[in-house]
C-alpha cells in the first residue's frame, strides 16, 4: 500500500488544427486522461474499469457500495492503491473488506462484479435485484425551479477541467438550497457518479442532507440505479434520460429531471401528476 | 428462433415541462428506449448489454466480431432472437458458431466477454491483447478537408431519431467519396459502432470499402478498439477524444479526427508529421 502518484486529468498532445479548408495547424489540445483502473478486494482482482485518474479511493469505494458489495465504510477496513512497480501509475487500487461483512455479498463480489459492470453491461439480473437492495427512498417534493435552473451553471464554473478538453462528464451533488457539495469528473459519467457518493461514503456525509445529484451528460439506467442505492432523492441531468431510467425513478420514487440547460427542464417522475 | 419483433427505438412518456419560472405544462416527450440484451453463444448466456432495440443481430454480430470471438460471418452458424415466452420483448439473441471456430476462441469468449464488454469496463488485458489480436491496419492518408466537413451533416440528415429524444448516438460508416454506406443509432455509442460493424460483416461488406467511421460522440478507448478490429482506417469524432484513444490510434496507424464540427476538427494521428 502506498501514496497515489499525483495524476493529472488531462494531457496534452500534438495535434493539427483544420478550420474550414484553410491550412492545417500544428497546435497543442488538452485531452482528458483514460486509464484503466483494476480493482481488487484483498488482493484478488475484481473489476477494471476505464476512468480518468483522480479520487481513484471514491471511485472504488463508491462502485463498491453501488455494487451493494459494502455498506457503508464502515465496511472497509483498508483501500489504496497498491505498490506493485508493474503499475507505477498507480493503475490498482486494493480494499481489505471490515470482518463484518457477510460472506455472502464477498462472494456476490467475486461472481457478479465483472459481469454487472458500472456502465452498459449490466443484466436483467441487476434491475430484478435492484429494489431488492436499495434502501427505501425517502421521497422529496421537485425543488424549485429558481433553485434547479440555478444548478448548471454551478456545476460548470466548478469544474476544472471540462473547459479544457470537453471529454469528462461530471457529476455533483448540491444541498437542499442549492449549495454545490461534492464535484467529480471522470470520462465515464457512471464513474463520475461512483465518485462522488464514495466521497459522501468516505467522509459519511450521508446524500440525504445533499439530497440533488446533476449529471453533465444523459441519465441512463445505470446513473438512476446508483443514485437509488445512495438513496439520492433528486437527479436532474443536462441531456436525456432513457426509458429505462425514467421507470426506475418512478418505481423508485425518485424526482427525474432531464434537459436542464437554458432556464428550462423536463419532470420525468416525482411530479404528483405523474405515473 | 424466431422474427424479432417490431421494436421502436423510441418511446412517449409524459413529462411536466418547466420553462423559466412559468408556469409547469403537461406534455410528451420521447426518450430513447434502453432495454437489456442477453447475448448467448449456443444457448449459454454470455453477455448483457444495455441498448436501444432495433439491428440486434447487428449488435451481436459486431460485438462478437469486435471481441474477437469470430473472424468473420462465416463463423457464424445461425443468429437469432430466441423464441422465449418469459422474454416477450425480444431481448435475447442466440448465436451458433460455425463448426470451425477454434475452441479457444469459444472458451475465451466464455471466460472474458463478461469481464471485457463492449464499454466502460474493459480491461489491461485488453490493452495488452488489441495489437496481438488485430488484423494489420492499411494506412490511409487523411481524407480532405471539404469531405471531412461534410460528413457531420450527412449523418445527421440520415438520423431518424436522435432529433426526437437526443438522447441517442449515431456511427456511421462512409465511402472514400463521402458518401454514407451505413448508419446504426443506440443509446451507447459502442453499441452503435457494434451495429454499424455487424451491418457490415452480415452483408459482407468489409470496411475497406467504406473507411471512414464518424460517431457522433466523444471517441474513447473502445471506440477505437472496435475500429482496429474491424480495419478501419479513419475514425472521425464529433466529441472529444481521450488520451487513450489517440494512443491506441496512433500504435495502430490510424486517422483520428475530433471535435469534427462547424467547419473545423483536430488531427490526433495519422498526419505524417504526428508521432
Amino acid at each position: 500500500m502506498t501514496t497515489p502518484p499525483e495524476r493529472e486529468a488531462a494531457v496534452m498532445v500534438d495535434v493539427r488544427r483544420v478550420v474550414g479548408t484553410g491550412p492545417v495547424t500544428p497546435d497543442r489540445d488538452a485531452l482528458a486522461v483514460e486509464e484503466p483502473l483494476e480493482i481488487r478486494i484483498e488482493g484478488e482482482p475484481m473489476a477494471v474499469t476505464m476512468r480518468t485518474p483522480g479520487a481513484d479511493l471514491d471511485l472504488v469505494a463508491g462502485f463498491l457500495f453501488t455494487e451493494g458489495v459494502i455498506d457503508g465504510v464502515d465496511d472497509l477496513h483498508a483501500l489504496a492503491h497498491v505498490d506493485d512497480p508493474a503499475d507505477p501509475r498507480g493503475n490498482t487500487v486494493d480494499c481489505v473488506l471490515a470482518g463484518g461483512v457477510p460472506a455472502a455479498r464477498r462472494d456476490r463480489a467475486r461472481r457478479e462484479l465483472f459481469a454487472s459492470s458500472s456502465c452498459g453491461v449490466c443484466g436483467k439480473a441487476s434491475i430484478d435485484r435492484i429494489f431488492l437492495t436499495t434502501p427505501a427512498l425517502v421521497p422529496m417534493p421537485p425543488p424549485a425551479p429558481e433553485l434547479m435552473h440555478a444548478l448548471p451553471a454551478r456545476l460548470r464554473a466548478a469544474q476544472e477541467v471540462f473547459g479544457h478538453t470537453g471529454g469528462l462528464h461530471a457529476a455533483a451533488l448540491f444541498t437542499e438550497d442549492g449549495e454545490l457539495s461534492v464535484l467529480r469528473e471522470d470520462i465515464g459519467r457512471h464513474n463520475a457518479v461512483d465518485k462522488v457518493i464514495g466521497a459522501c461514503l468516505r467522509a459519511d456525509v450521508m446524500p440525504a442532507r445533499t439530497p440533488i445529484l446533476l449529471v453533465s451528460g444523459r441519465a441512463g439506467f445505470e446513473i438512476v440505479q446508483k443514485a437509488l442505492m445512495a438513496s439520492i432523492p433528486v437527479l436532474a441531468s443536462v441531456g436525456a434520460p432513457s426509458s429505462l431510467a425514467v421507470s426506475l425513478a418512478r418505481r423508485g420514487g425518485m424526482v427525474l429531471a432531464g434537459f436542464l440547460r437554458n432556464g428550462r427542464y423536463n419532470l420525468y417522475s416525482g411530479s404528483s401528476d405523474l405515473p
